[in-house]
């Protein structure tokens, strides 16, 4: 497809790493009519997105050269480092987006590469699975540089919605890895629920409605409830004090052990909730476990 | 308030314990018009409850003698057994609701135990804070004696929604504790997020929106997805692989440690995902650990 069949509203985009998300990202950009440059490793993945109508690059610096917008989507950072080090010359006065799954100090030694040789660099976690790109309900939390940000927004959110978290590029990284934790929870959570529930009998499919039921009403009270206690200082509770929960773990435990049930929480939380009474807090809810979180 | 004055559909209950969800459940009945007696270790308790028209025991004998519908709700099971263990032969013929909070296997002793003496006997667990007694949303879950819940089942939707498990007597509370466990799960990893977050100066409730949503999301998508998982044994997925987990969870085991946050999630899941890996599930979703979290 020549470059021509583009409007005047089309940017041009160069995408490396076509695993299953770079694919999507690369798929939305062509369905948005944004001229679209892949790269991969294994030269065979670009065959699909080529169908689209993109433009296969030779080498990483030509696919870099190919345009002012350049987004990654490797499978670790080194990976970004090891691609990018030796095309620093190339990528000068373009923008690299990093949407690799990352850590923050990750993203900020990146960013501090990318101002030493010139690069706008912004880091993005996208919340989505690949299924959902360019889909409602997907974004992608962006940091860094603001004003490359601001060029480029636009074309980015052919991708997914757009969430700007700060100037800071290790932002976007921590944002992602702090929702990540909250559904890693929630699912060991799950898991350790249907195993205990499983080990009597009952099938899953009985088990889910309430389930799914119960632990959303508990999150719509418990998230913001939560925040509301962390910014105002006030962890008093009339709901659930970390006393009470402190005298219910027990029997989840030893119901886990009677079930031969593995216990991946409960051992870990006895501790916290113990040291959090012992230091006088057995009337505060959940928020105070979040400051001795922080504390060694 | 004279018992005349309670309609024909009215049912005398007694109610043991008046702490906050025992004072809750006491005052829902009365509200309902059925005759309520209650009896508590400290008597000062029933103060409030005789002002809304309870009738107050002057021993627990007297208190079982006045209904045949005898609900418990102690701190413990011990407590259940120490307080009717003198009192089986006035139990004899009545039921016994016990809404303590307790461990199936504790249901299961006081269930033989009530067996032996001619009582009927009705485990629950309740979904609920005592706020929400008799309100939206609260339900509680029975199981045991069918008979005496098909009896007293009217009376008991007074306090809150029924939901009945079965007439093992142990499975209310092993479906309150799998509740409680998903809600555990949540709660624990929505803590150690507001953790991580807060350690970069990100107030909690510019967070709170995000993180519930996500939450959310995430728990419609997973819960369902994992029953149908379990209950079918087809554990492949294209969304979100063990593989592609297990190499996550470093990224989040080092950001917990690079921002001095206690992390009580990541460091019990590494091993769990790395025997899946290794025995040859890397491809499999979420529901595959539920059957690892059965097995040794």
């Amino acid at each position: 497809m020549p470059a021509t069949d583009f409007s005047p509203a089309a940017h041009p985009v160069s995408v490396f790493g076509l695993g299953m998300m770079g694919s999507a990202l690369a798929a939305a950009l062509l369905k948005a009519g944004h001229p679209t440059t892949v790269w991969n490793r294994t030269v065979a993945k670009t065959g699909p997105l080529v169908a689209q109508g993109a433009t296969p690059a030779e080498t990483p610096a030509a696919g870099v050269a190919a345009s002012p917008l350049v987004i990654a989507c490797l499978t670790t950072n080194d990976n970004v480092r090891e691609l990018f080090a030796p095309l620093a010359a190339e990528l000068r006065g373009r923008t690299l987006v990093n949407l690799t799954n990352g850590t923050p100090s990750q993203a900020r030694e990146l960013a501090a590469w990318a101002q030493e040789h010139g690069i706008a660099y912004i880091d993005g976690g996208i919340m989505a699975v690949p299924q959902m790109i360019a889909g409602p309900g997907a974004y992608i939390l962006y940091s860094g540089d603001e004003a490359a940000y601001a060029t480029h927004r636009e074309t980015l959110a052919a991708l997914a919605d757009t969430k700007w978290v700060g100037t800071d590029a290790g932002l976007a990284a921590l944002w992602d890895l702090a929702l990540l934790t909250g559904m890693y929870g929630m699912g060991i959570g799950v898991a350790q629920a249907y195993a205990l529930i499983g080990s009597a009998g009952v099938p899953a499919k009985d088990f889910a409605p309430l389930l799914t039921d119960w632990v959303i009403a508990m999150t719509q009270g418990i998230v913001p409830g939560t925040a509301e206690a962390i910014d105002s200082g006030q962890h008093l509770t009339d709901v659930s004090s970390l006393e009470v929960n402190q005298a219910a773990v027990p029997n989840l435990a030893t119901t886990f052990a009677e079930h031969g049930v593995r216990d991946l929480l409960f051992g870990a939380m006895q501790p916290l909730l113990d040291r959090a009474v012992a230091e006088g807090y057995g009337a505060d809810g959940l928020s105070r476990l979040v400051d001795l979180l922080k504390t060694p």
